[in-house]
């Protein structure tokens, strides 16, 4: 079990040595579960050369010492920052790194005076990040799983979609399920959006109800052995007018296209141009309003980002979401997502169901 | 529909001059949301005694339109740092506030580098939570409603704990029957908890199954219209043996304590104590190991924080969670929770269920 912990841990302890730094402050749950195995929502982890401290809260104790292995345990005694300082004044740490869009000002300030002026905070923005966006087989195979969940999931969802049914209704079973199947919940809050709803790509279940012919956008992800999915399919209730099919075709096309852009070496700007040239062939490129994808694992947002010009390259063992959309402000949106990850010379779709229009 | 939101910008107004400052940049969902009713995720609000700008990108432009009043709305062009820093250039203002602990070192930076050297940042805490802390009548409602909606789900909940049941299967079935009653889904991580793991305050739930003799937390909330509820109970599979009714017993008699002691003007350490003498008592309170409680409204932890030696004193609008509980590790948890809502002159439970040891 402590295996790839005690070996993610030594890499970034490479990471640490060569960006200069004494230890790293790991601020953010899902860095410091990927290097230990804690699961507690609170608390710091400092990792040194020379081993690496977890101090939480008194609620997390008898949970730290049971998860990690080869890590030492520190209870918080007042605050977190005063803790962290104490330990670090102890071993007079000079340079410590943190990551500067993972603490915030206030807790900097906090932790800057508890230290004390031998301490220097530096930031060191992603180094953990930088371990995390190549997923290990292991990784890889549950982030498999969940992808293929959250297709079983949408897959039973849409045999849901009755005329009178509630996105609420639609998005209770959804999570419903996806923990019936062993998820640990949705990997973001899940959405169902009917008719001029699917217009707004981040629209929240309401208690609207489904009539005929409308749009659904049923977007939705899990939680699976802490890693995340994430997919979306359009449905139309009826049968689909021209011009909807005409949009869904773009897209679908628009998917194909990113996702065949998708192998080791080519850059996120040129995935997302790839998609995005496309919707211009149909002059839908200005109704595709975000990007066209973004890194997922252990949270569902991570790098790299698929968007405009964004030089970062592709490499092995990289998961991206592929969501192209076109959004029509008071008729509905339609958007094809799928998540894949970048092999060594292939890539696999790791969402398995069909991305034809779905008529109901 | 908009009226709550224009009186809570003039409130703010009033502190945004109190504190001398030309605007403040509101960084957190809850925040605007509160503000503005915009229950987009991404964004800033720009709130000044001109007016109030919320930015905001692509996803979320039309959803903005629809949500708001009186609101002025930017599409974000570039980053969010750069739209801010235009929008702040040219009103020229001077000084703005930010809250330190919602806005992470890396933001301020960008933010400082787009507003340019004519503008000055300013931590400035707490100023929407300041109004926050004082739920309005129409906000007591809808927690009274989350409140109940919660009890209801758990003494729901409470009858499919039968032996071979997984904790898995018990969360999944009570975030489906809160969204089955209305809620947008559950105010934080369910907590069900068998046997030894009752003794992990902050349990995730897993696929252990329930046998005879075991000790069940069951800590849970939902989000209706927005506000949060949270509440515990704890469960026995059997006829619960002499100690564990014991300790039931001082946890409910420590939580008694400290609702009795909720009033407008006693201090929150004062609340804190309440409960811990009467652990104390028992000699249980170096198991009770977190705080007794805290605000609770929009988000699920809010000021104030009922913990140890703090002064600030309660005052009508305020609601808290009452949630002492004792920790035996191997053996198991025993936790009880109720919010209360401060009244003038008053208190309420809002919260309604039983407080007794519900034995199977």
């Amino acid at each position: 079990m402590s295996l790839p912990f005690e070996k993610r841990r030594k890499a970034l302890i490479e990471a640490i040595s060569k960006a200069k730094l004494d230890a790293l402050a790991v601020t953010s749950p899902a860095n410091w579960y990927y290097l230990t195995g804690f699961t507690g929502d609170a608390g710091v982890v400092i990792v040194t050369p020379d081993g690496t401290t977890l101090i939480s809260d008194g609620r997390f104790t008898t949970q730290a010492r049971q998860e990690t292995n080869s890590v030492r345990y520190v209870e918080q005694k007042g605050s977190l920052a005063e803790s962290a300082g104490k330990l670090l004044r102890r071993k007079t740490v000079g340079r410590v790194g943190f990551d500067p869009s993972r603490v915030s000002v206030a807790q900097l300030s906090l932790l800057r005076k508890a230290t004390g002026g031998r301490t220097e905070w530096i930031p060191a923005p992603g180094l953990v990040e930088g371990l995390r966006i190549r997923k290990e087989p292991s990784e890889l195979a549950w982030m498999r799983q969940a992808a293929i969940l959250a297709g079983d999931v949408l897959t039973g969802a849409v045999k849901l979609l009755k005329p009178g049914v509630t996105e609420n209704e639609i998005a209770a079973e959804i999570e419903y399920q996806m923990r019936r199947r062993g998820a640990s919940g949705p990997a973001f809050e899940t959405i169902v959006a009917f008719g001029k709803r699917s217009a707004l790509p981040h629209a929240r279940p309401t208690a609207k109800r489904l009539r005929k012919n409308e749009l659904v956008v049923l977007d939705l992800g899990a939680i699976l052995a802490h890693y995340c999915s994430d997919i979306t399919r359009t449905v139309y209730v009826g049968r689909a007018p021209a011009r909807i099919k005409k949009w869904y075709m773009a897209v679908l096309e628009a998917q194909t296209a990113a996702i065949a852009a998708v192998r080791a070496g080519v850059s996120c700007g040129d995935v997302d141009a790839a998609a995005r040239q496309v919707l211009a062939g149909y002059k839908l490129d200005r109704h595709f309003t975000h990007s066209t994808g973004h890194g997922l694992g252990l949270e569902v947002h991570e790098d790299p980002r698929l968007a405009r010009a964004q030089k970062a390259r592709l490499e092995p063992g990289y998961v991206v979401t592929i969501e192209p959309g076109v959004y029509m402000a008071g008729v509905g949106g339609i958007r094809i997502e799928d998540d894949v990850a970048v092999l060594p010379g292939n890539t696999e779709v790791l969402t398995r169901i069909s991305r034809d229009l779905i008529e109901l």
